[in-house]
């Protein structure tokens, strides 16, 4: 095996989910993520953690989907009961096939996910982490070979995630002082307020509020969006390509949309319920070890010199305790490239213009 | 996909577990049974229940019980609530070595399967069944190429159960209204009282207190055992083979024993406890779709025109409710081949002849 999978395991275990001896964990293993799942139990075994290992395949959920009448029971108790027990919940991503659920009817899929809110937050709620094992099938949504695959995905994932976190804490700083963000850039005026809303130094630790490995984001939790957005980095949404999407927003909902590619698809996720339509999150991609698109938000999102906005679900991280922020079933992520001619302002003044923050070398204060 | 996949999964829902709406389902995937999980996901879904899936990787368990301790969680909480709450557990078998799990130290076994006696329980209260999906690991321990093992399973799984149910309830009347059984065959002229015992009618639904898909057999808990018994089919115990195995009973005690091959071994088990002395199982194998032996207990013990004789622990429900039968920590099943020069009496009328029942064509009421 690898040496590197190892060490993927034990910075999953000890740096992102903290494990502890006793603690009830479930590992959960999708289809081509077996190398990694080999590893991760064996670092939970040494650190003296139960086990519960839960397969997570597409192919098996499509088939079950596509069979089903879509009338699902409400929260079924087995899976939330298994839940409500859990204190780490590791999701090993890294699939066969990035297309495989992309017959499932919208309709089917909605009302899958509205029907297990309950176990959502349930896992929510525990010390989860989202990491992926490089497979062919990622590689390949990638564009590259599978060796230099792993070269990226390792160099993304074992960083020196303490000094990261030190760097990102001076924009969560500025975050958690301002009152409203103003993105310019191509096709892009957008301004939302994060008054009261506290930022995320996402740095791949539950210790940090972070649930992602890789990680290197600072995200917050933004309300009465204003203005237009394009985000010019493709995607994939259940095995649907989105591109060159574009939003209007007016009191903080999109009233008017659309997409170069995939325009269906984004208005199926606008239509999933009322806050579908309202912005769950801005995030701040601050990872450069992460220096190419992948086509995989788990990545795409954190690399430096973009930013991404989620219509849908805030984290609650983000929001003082007696206030409840957007609530939705989904949680979808854009992204638009800030390297060029793109200004990231709080409260007037200019913190990143063109890729560049104010803190670093070469930052021009100037207007683009 | 192999039509003989869906047939399977069609099987295994509506015939052994009986699956209705609203039924929380845990599907147990074994590292290769992908296919068959996909398959069966389908028909959970047309059926409206809901879906919960676990992988059980003989990898993922050995990586995590040996770096562990040994100083296991009692009853892990997750796990104990997933199961309480679960109505039909489906285990899947099917794994990529069948030796996975070999250097695993014994006594790290004993200790995680003590302390899971909860889950385990609660497990053995849902409708549970256990099938295995043909794979190549299972295709060499059985000496086949991977399509003539297909073959082979698919003829045992995929039978008229509810015909071979009919037919297994006729033994099953004779064994509850008889007082002893005997058989007569190479090196073996034994009897075995059964009075008061009632046989189950082992064919492959919960709804007959039958949990292995293939099964086909009939089976009670006799006692009492007088005279000798040899066993020709080989099998494989803790990585032992056992071959040639004769066993002399008085006073219902093994007396006097010898194998061909692995006689410590079978010593080692005799010695267990005195209950390991003693018969805790007749086994009447009549699944005859199963034509050959595969180093598969599932397998071997169903097989048509064979006995089995199991030392060791009875089955509760064989026993009147105010009885305990025979107890002990082990239960190791031996098989004999009916097919030749062989008769099975109960209280002196011959029942099965040659491999023939008296309500077959063919049976043929002389003495052998």
């Amino acid at each position: 095996m690898d040496d590197r999978i190892h060490e993927h395991a034990r910075v999953l275990v000890d740096w992102s989910a903290r494990v502890e001896r006793g603690d009830n964990v479930v590992m959960s293993v999708a289809e081509d993520a077996h190398e990694l799942a080999v590893a991760v139990a064996e670092a939970l075994g040494e650190r003296g953690t139960t086990l519960q290992t839960v397969y997570d395949s597409d192919e098996v959920s499509r088939a079950y989907l596509t069979a089903h009448d879509g009338d699902f029971e409400e929260n079924p108790s087995h899976e939330l009961a298994l839940l409500e027990e859990t204190d780490v919940y590791l999701r090993l991503g890294g699939g066969r096939n990035t297309a495989a659920g992309s017959d499932i009817p919208r309709e089917t899929r909605q009302a899958y996910s509205r029907s297990r809110q309950a176990a959502r937050e349930a896992r929510m709620d525990t010390d989860w982490v989202s990491t992926i094992h490089p497979t062919r099938s990622l590689a390949q949504q990638a564009g590259m070979s599978y060796e230099t695959y792993c070269d990226f995905v390792y160099d993304a994932i074992l960083r020196d995630w303490e000094s990261l976190a030190g760097e990102m804490a001076q924009l969560k700083t500025l975050l958690d002082a301002g009152s409203e963000v103003r993105i310019e850039s191509d096709r892009t005026d957008i301004t939302m307020s994060i008054e009261g809303r506290t930022a995320v130094n996402s740095c791949a630790s539950v210790a940090y509020d972070s649930h992602n490995l890789p990680s290197g984001e600072v995200f917050t939790a933004p309300y009465d969006t204003e203005g237009e957005v394009f985000f010019d980095v493709p995607m994939t949404i259940d095995g649907t390509r989105l591109q060159d999407v574009w939003l209007a927003f007016e009191d903080g909902e999109v009233v008017d949309f659309s997409a170069g590619q995939g325009e269906d698809t984004l208005a199926g996720i606008l239509d999933t319920d009322p806050g579908a339509r309202r912005l769950g999150e801005l995030g701040i991609g601050m990872n450069r070890g992460i220096d190419r698109f992948t086509d995989n938000i788990l990545f795409d999102e954190k690399m430096g010199d973009t930013v991404h906005l989620a219509v849908g679900r805030a984290y609650d991280a983000c929001l003082p305790a007696d206030e409840s922020g957007n609530e939705s079933a989904v949680h979808v992520d854009m992204i638009s490239d800030m390297s060029e001619e793109s200004t990231l302002s709080i409260d007037g003044e200019p913190v990143q213009r063109n890729g560049t923050f104010r803190w670093e070398d070469g930052f021009d204060a100037e207007r683009i």
